[in-house]
């Protein structure tokens, strides 16, 4: 057990609260993870040097029902960026959306260049596109070992294997040191569309002389290598050969490879394979018109011909591995798909893994496809997922080809940091030279030391619908409280000259529970009219503040007495 | 792969439509899961034979707040029970919640002779006693081993190992063969109490023959033996040996064996431990009173003393596991206990497993101990905990001592049960002689032919605070709709003679997210005001119905057309 383990993380505990906002100095490199870091999604980073701002990447993460009531997607504040140097452009390493998601809100606040490779560049027009921002950014395809100025940064990028096709990494030279960002990566030494993580770049690089690393962090708890993609196949394969009717499979719909495989085994166990609802079509559709899939002679189809066929002739592939409602699969889970349904025999080939916070939803998904007969392969039962985050022995590779001299290990949480750090330690790098940043906090470089004690607004910002707002803002507040026991409101009017109740009280309650509910309300009605008839009772023009504070107060105390509940109170006092 | 599968579960399914209730007729044996199948907790089953029933277990589940915003627990719906014959009896297995904590529910409808073994019993009273229902029990407790006649029934009990002490199951004996309920188990050669299950006692029932068993299913998907309880002292040992400071461990609190060995190992490694908070205290005091617990001399102490010591001597145990916000575990990881602080150096312990639901939570839980520099340990890094439930081999083992001529799988999410069927299939027992029960799925056998086709009333009753509900009631419903987009209520008074709007509309909004809500607010009213102004041009007296419904369509469509939100919408139209 190192000692030194957690100090580190201390210090920046303390720095917290010293938290201020001075622009870097203008010989000082910074880097700072504006998202990203202990939290699955919503990567952001910026590197400045001489008032330029460089970005990497722009992320979302979706919420959780719990937390987040209502609300739609999270995106990073950009409230530190608006008040950085001059933005010099933005790269994005791959297309997922916890890379790409927020770019269409941060274009509505000012027009960008964006760099990215074809793919990926294809997958962020999307949403951008949706919203009616499309002539807000410049589109610059970048390919991996080009190079690209953008003064002071010349970037470098190196071609990286990942669950989604044409990701990369970016070094950034700058004039104090190169800063290289790994983006999401795996080694994998026979890819499925013959694309290595460029090791020899890497090597090179690590020669020239790495000033410091940001390497993703995800699954360096797991022992060993990530096996390479192409190891699920005689799973895809297996399952596809002994199913005895349909074969329904999910996977992400930007997860290409999965689909070239799939498609393979489909065309080697004489299988027809049918893209289920817009998004996979659509994805689909994409990276085969771009060059990225090769669909075999016939083996792609629409649904009619599926419906045509014998079920053991097809492959349906379908979104909603994370459970989503509204998904293709949820509603085949449920019985409710109009064009499909799931018969004994057919198999769900779950070919995915559960985000946190999902594993109930897709348990239920589970479920319910046994419970229509079918027969569920997952990670548990075969070799029909593999991850596309490294662990820990490709973690290593990365240390030993950069070399760097500072580590900022990011993209995972603090546990899987702290195990990067250790990682890092055991390949000869101190842990002095280690960061383990929190989203917001700056590390920077003077030419000599480095230090990441400034801690700069990285808060988040809640969609929902057209509107935007805090993580703690009263509408959530108020949301949360309004589903443990809902509201009650009161109308009742009083008389402008003497506080004569005139009207009411009536109640009104919805999400409120009680063994005899009506009977409760008219009780509590009889206490508030009992409260306001004594207040009358002096014969004075009311106070209206003070009636609405006696009914509230009346009401709280009762329904706490009554049903150990709190509901939210809105006294609606009218001056008749 | 079998076709059988899914079959069996698809004739279950229709059977559901067909759902009807009847009571078994006076010849014939019937067994129904109440609860408990597929869902984690709310074990409830009755076994019924000429118009008397058996009840085992009565347990609750615990509420998701995505599912189920503000409930406090599920309970079983008891409906079916009152409608059956004479209760003869109420078997507890163990002492978990999921087992014992609806108890005193239904101690509230009936009065009960509740059987139990002495710590499972002690469990019990707990919440009994808080709701004031003692005297409506009468518990009798009962040895593993020995017999019991509630006629027509003669019960055997057996001792099983589990992660609770004092666990058994139950062999029924009725006038058409006897019914084995395994409980929660695990086989265990080497128990830390000693006690084993008893495999000499199930090899006899095998022998006298049992008609059907109901069998834990929660592990069947994992491959091999669960090991025993004393596998996880080694890691223990090594924490409490290696951690620089003190070691927090958080286990569930009624896991005594876990804490005999923690207690153990804290004296080989020279530490004192330390319950702390009332649950953990209580439950460490009760299982030493009953002797279930073995103190070491001068191990157990009070905080004062922990506070006293250096870190590197202490042990804290704490409830917590599953990340609950109140609990002392939680305190710890936000830095906001008054007594204590998680300093470097520290190591918290987690032995304990995530429910599914909770993995979220407990992650923020583990990631805030390495922020404030502790160490964290968990199934992942070494053996600090192992299941109470049997693996493939256990249940395998089940089937081979008691041979049952038809199996029950319950105790599991339908996946594992089917799994359980397909070991079953290993072992001999052909599907046709194995019933996926789902809850409320009443099998019956007549002393030739065994069917499962009658589904009767299984709901689930959730209750908050004082009252309770049905999963799909208008208030749950209503609670899921306000976190959403909240509420607006629209206040207005209207004249009576000719409907003109006299006062208002004013409208106020608790929830709703807009980016200039007060603006928003004043235009919806303005709307409203047109709408019903326009009726009040015919001059009659207002149609209070349709005015209220206006107003409700009016600000629907507005909401919906300006925010894409679905407030709640209240209208309060006053007749002035």
């Amino acid at each position: 057990m190192e000692v030194q383990a957690g100090q580190v993380v201390q210090e920046r505990l303390s720095g917290d609260k010293a938290a201020e906002l001075a622009p870097p100095s203008p010989g000082v490199l910074s880097v700072t993870p504006l998202g990203g870091v202990g939290e699955v999604g919503k990567n952001f980073t910026l590197i400045e040097y001489g008032g330029k701002t460089l970005i990497i990447d722009c992320g979302l993460r979706f919420p959780n029902v719990a937390e987040h009531p209502g609300i739609d997607l999270i995106i990073p504040d950009f409230s530190y960026l608006r008040q950085a140097g001059e933005v010099v452009g933005l790269v994005l390493t791959h297309g997922h959306e916890d890379h790409i998601g927020a770019l269409a809100f941060l274009l509505r606040e000012r027009p960008l260049t964006v760099y990215g490779t074809r793919y990926t560049l294809a997958l962020a027009q999307g949403r951008v596109r949706e919203m009616g921002l499309l002539e807000r950014a410049r589109f610059v395809e970048v390919a991996a070992g080009g190079t690209l100025e953008l003064r002071p940064f010349r970037l470098r990028f190196f071609s990286v294997c990942h669950s989604v096709c044409d990701g990369m990494g970016v070094a950034v030279g700058t004039p104090l040191g190169m800063v290289v960002h790994s983006g999401d990566f795996k080694f994998d030494s026979d890819p499925v569309d013959g694309r290595r993580l460029d090791r020899e770049l890497l090597r090179r690089l690590g020669e020239e002389g790495v000033l410091a690393l940001m390497s993703d962090s995800t699954n360096v708890e797991l022992p060993g290598w990530t096996p390479g993609e192409r190891s699920v196949r005689p799973g895809l394969e297996r399952a596809l050969a002994d199913a005895p009717g349909r074969v329904f499979l999910t996977s992400f719909a930007s997860h290409v490879h999965r689909f070239q495989q799939v498609l393979d085994a489909a065309s080697d166990t004489g299988r027809v394979v049918c893209p289920l609802g817009r998004s996979m079509e659509g994805n689909m559709r994409l990276a085969r018109e771009l060059g990225y899939l090769r669909v075999p002679e016939g083996v792609l189809v629409d649904l009619a011909t599926v419906q045509r066929l014998p079920p053991e002739r097809s492959v349906v592939v379908s979104t909603g591995s994370q459970g989503e409602p509204r998904s293709g699969l949820a509603r085949l889970a449920d019985g409710t798909h109009s064009d499909l349904k799931v018969a004994p025999g057919d198999v769900l080939v779950y070919s995915a893994r559960a985000i946190p916070g999902n594993e109930r939803t897709i348990g239920a998904l589970i479920n319910n496809f046994y419970r229509r007969g079918a027969e569920v392969i997952t990670e548990r039962n075969d070799r029909v997922h593999v991850s596309g985050h490294g662990s820990r022995e490709d973690g290593r590779e990365m240390l030993r080809l950069l070399k760097p001299r500072f580590f900022l290990p990011v993209h995972g949480e603090l546990r899987h940091q702290v195990n990067h750090r250790r990682l890092a330690y055991d390949e000869g790098i101190p842990s002095e030279r280690v960061f383990l940043l929190e989203n917001g906090q700056r590390w920077t470089f003077d030419g000599a030391r480095a230090a990441a004690d400034v801690f700069v607004p990285a808060g988040e910002v809640l969609v929902d619908g057209l509107a935007t707002d805090e993580p703690d803002s009263v509408v959530l507040r108020d949301r949360q409280h309004l589903r443990e026991d809902g509201f009650v409101v009161c109308s009742v009017g009083l008389s402008r000259r003497d506080g004569e109740v005139l009207q009411g009280p009536h109640l009104l309650a919805r999400g409120l529970m009680a063994p005899d509910l009506d009977g409760l309300l008219a009780q509590a009605e009889g206490q508030v009219h009992a409260v306001l008839s004594e207040q009358a009772a002096y014969g004075k023009p009311p106070d209206w503040d003070q009636a609405r504070d006696l009914t509230t107060t009346t009401l709280k105390r009762f329904f706490k007495k009554r049903l150990q509940a709190r509901p939210v109170i809105v006294p609606a006092v009218l001056e008749l």
